[in-house]
């Protein structure tokens, strides 16, 4: 690795700087990434995991849960493997790996749940975790129709009168059960919500989104950083074209 | 499964309610999904399968080209051999996998179509399918220079003075060749490239294609309800983002 | 295949019209395509190879850069092993096919590139390549800042208030580092940027790339042909949408 590139590690590891030089930082990328493509195993090593994964805006937690989200919404499955265990490791429980992945289903479309849940299954086997329990008759929060009934007004004013089956899907599936699950804080399945919306280019939609995911108590803060993360996981562009979307927000939400 | 997702599954399918206690929609999703995600498994038989599917505004044969194309489009090879077999059980041809496959090479890129092709290569010969047949010397329906004349004059006006070879291959081998082949009608070619555009997010392509669609034979209806159903193959987002864009074409042609 | 295509592919071949009906276009398409899907295998051929690749617009060379960007920004890993060994026989060297993966790692994600380098590694194997070498101390060019402070400014005005740390990564890291490494040219460069923005739908991200690019030494009709050859990888939709982007950034410059 070009020094240019460890200094900027480093630098941001607080490493002083007579020591840089004879330090690299921790390998990350598998070998065959550092054999076949030295300068992508420096920059994944030196810049993504040595430097955005350990900024402290967003927990490692969080840094997976995006992550994994980005992988399922961008139908990456070689990737899942890796960010499964990792996700495991920063503290994402099997349960909430599995919720990301239904909740997914109906905000990136069900193809990309199959074939994550295929992934996942080997995952979990490969760590003995025992199987999963069907839901129990608690399994929902209660429903607030108070809270709720501004975003059911819009979809019935907007959906409803060209997509009626549309509009009761959406009222009665997604925010009458998917949202109400217990197995993802709604925080956590607002972030990974955004993170589709993101991935999948549709920015129309992310608005009421982040609206949302602020109320569900993400910071301006974090929902800033989790853009700044998906930047490297789903490319620059996206990221680009979502800042002026979180400037609105930010903004309206301050006017 | 919760009851409330099987009384939603099952008061669509006109089940009396005191019966439904007692019933469950059909296991359809793969034993896997149901151990390893139940949710995803109670979601998928309860509400995708025991309910969209199940919708009359639009035949099974339709829901497998709509289910197909997004698979296609959307580069899932790993769910093609399950859908390709549904496809062929709901009535599309074997031929007319072929042509939606050949069709969407133009729509969705060369790389999908060839991967999709591998995939039917193998289910076909599982069924022991003969051979394709090559194209026979009246493969194409005659062209109508005067019904294309409109269509002609937009790329001739905005594509030609740009991209002069882009605008003669749209001409020439999309509106002269792929569009007259008979080996999918006009209608279900309409819905397939459809069904494109929302996958790939083109939201600003689809106004001609809806209004060709209309032309072609498919209800405001059955395209709402592409739509509905697509919202679980393509995910909410897409689906979303097509509604308005389908009210403005429905209001279009009613003024 | 039917005469109609055949003439299409050889008329653009200069082929006496006479011997047209006699000759086929070379084969491309493997023997599974023609087998189970033979208007495409014809598309393929006749069309495609025989003369969307041979227009002299663009040379083979640059044809494999926009095609092997196009499949990585899309994820197609099963058609890379193929297009990365074209692109070798056209004259893109390892080191260049290497310098793609990464560039485009921040450009469509590292996802999308951690699975091409696997592929990548396969390829030069097979092809008994030696192993890749680290960057030298030398690795990049010099950094112009002074033709660098129009983006700069543009970034730290638009991105800086709202996501510093996107911003600091966008100048430091790609723009003083990456956009300066001397493994590819920075025409090439350029020409994969647009590519992945292309083949991410992220048109509203293309005025600068396409500026940029013109910058680095493409022209108008190679810009244009790069859209043209791209509706074949990466569908028509993306390439329609482009057109006007290209045309106003022209018109901009023409002034």
């Amino acid at each position: 690795m070009r020094l240019s590139l460890a200094a900027f590690a480093l630098a941001s590891m607080a490493v002083p700087v007579e020591a840089q030089e004879r330090q690299r930082p921790p390998r990350v990328a598998p070998p065959l990434v550092h054999d076949t493509a030295p300068a992508l195993g420096a920059y994944t090593d030196g810049v993504l995991f040595a430097d955005v994964w350990k900024r402290p805006q967003l927990a490692p937690r969080d840094r997976s849960l995006i992550t994994i989200a980005a992988l399922i919404a961008g139908g990456h499955s070689a990737q899942m493997t890796g960010h499964f265990n990792r996700g495991l490791d920063n503290g994402v429980t099997r349960e909430e790996i599995i919720a990301i992945i239904t909740h997914l289903a109906f905000y990136s479309g069900w193809p990309n749940s199959m074939s994550a849940v295929a992934v996942a299954n080997e995952v979990f086997a490969k760590r003995k975790l025992p199987p999963m329990k069907a839901d129990a008759e608690d399994a929902l929060m209660a429903f607030d129709a108070e809270a709720d009934a501004p975003r059911a007004a819009a979809v019935n004013a907007a959906v409803a009168p060209i997509a009626p089956a549309l509009a009761r899907y959406t009222n009665e599936v997604l925010f009458r059960d998917l949202w109400l699950r217990k197995d993802l804080e709604p925080r956590d399945r607002s972030l990974v919500t955004v993170v589709a919306l993101m991935v999948s280019g549709q920015v129309e939609q992310m608005p009421f989104h982040i609206n949302r995911a602020m109320d569900n108590g993400l910071t301006q803060e974090q929902l800033t950083e989790a853009v700044t993360h998906l930047a490297f996981y789903a490319g620059w562009p996206r990221a680009m074209s979502a800042v002026p979307v979180l400037k609105s927000v930010f903004e309206s939400r301050a006017a």
